[in-house]
């Protein structure tokens, strides 16, 4: 793993709320060299693989998602929080730790038989990125990798990904 | 304009309320050739400007605006709705048709005297984009420019924002 690129990262205990350590990516986005490095890391693993459409979860997903899809020459899909996209949508609940919280995605956005990346800034328990499977294989997308830049490796979120391709650029073993 | 482009974009009435015709970018988004086509033409227009930190506004300006960080090797930095960004921030308040709502950046994000251009899907009566510039300017930085998707012509957001060059690909006349 590149430790120049981990000190990037800012730790913010207590966010957002006690107990937890937050894993803060906005301390690399402004450096532009640091930025175009992880993007590049990312481009490299991926720029055989025919990606059609890169998939990103909102809103931080967006930012190196949307960067990603550019430098492959991908189209790129958002991923949100109901009511935000206004075209109809498919829609996908998944559980949190209390509760239950709801992603959507665009009906017409991925053509049956198309090749996505899926793209988060983090994979923590992984029931979000979960969901974001279930959103494209029911438009009928083929998921040929899902790519994160920070994982929480204590969180076990591959193992609610099982036969999934997971890529991460930075791994955190504990809290 | 672009009339090829402008077609990528689907008009969706009475979004997100009766009477709005929203302009959704996803149908241009999800297209690749067309997502390359506009960041280009954003690169085009900046990349002799040494830009240092491209500045969006989320969740939709961060998608665009990061793919032109990458390329023009800038630093990105989000302006988000209060309680997002995990560390210190510095708050603009803004008004709404009904009352007000704010926007928050990191307090060190951006160094003082480092140039800036600041990025957003849509351009429509300033207000956003203006508490934008005035959070950048309370940090030093120095705009250099302010860049949208999407101009609506008719809401006139160009009044508000005296003084700082503006770039749209996408102009509409009217509702």
């Amino acid at each position: 793993m590149d430790d120049d690129l981990i000190k990037k990262i800012r730790s913010v205990p207590d966010f957002p709320k006690k107990g937890i350590i937050f894993r803060d990516i906005t301390t690399l986005l402004k450096d532009g060299k640091a930025l175009r490095q992880v993007v590049d890391m990312f481009y490299d693993r991926y720029k055989g693989m025919k990606v059609d459409k890169l998939v990103s979860v909102e809103a931080r997903g967006f930012i190196l998602g949307a960067a990603l899809a550019y430098k492959l020459g991908a189209g790129f899909v958002p991923i949100r929080k109901p009511g935000k996209l206004p075209a109809a949508t498919v829609r996908q609940e998944y559980a949190l730790e209390y509760g239950t919280d709801s992603i959507e995605v665009h009906k017409d956005s991925i053509p049956s038989g198309d090749r996505v990346l899926i793209h988060d800034d983090l994979l923590a328990t992984g029931g979000t990125t979960r969901a974001a499977c279930k959103l494209v294989e029911r438009l009928g997308g083929k998921i040929i990798g899902l790519s994160f830049l920070i994982e929480l490796l204590f969180l076990h979120g591959r193992d609610q990904l099982p036969g999934y391709e997971i890529f991460s650029i930075l791994k955190y073993e504990s809290e």
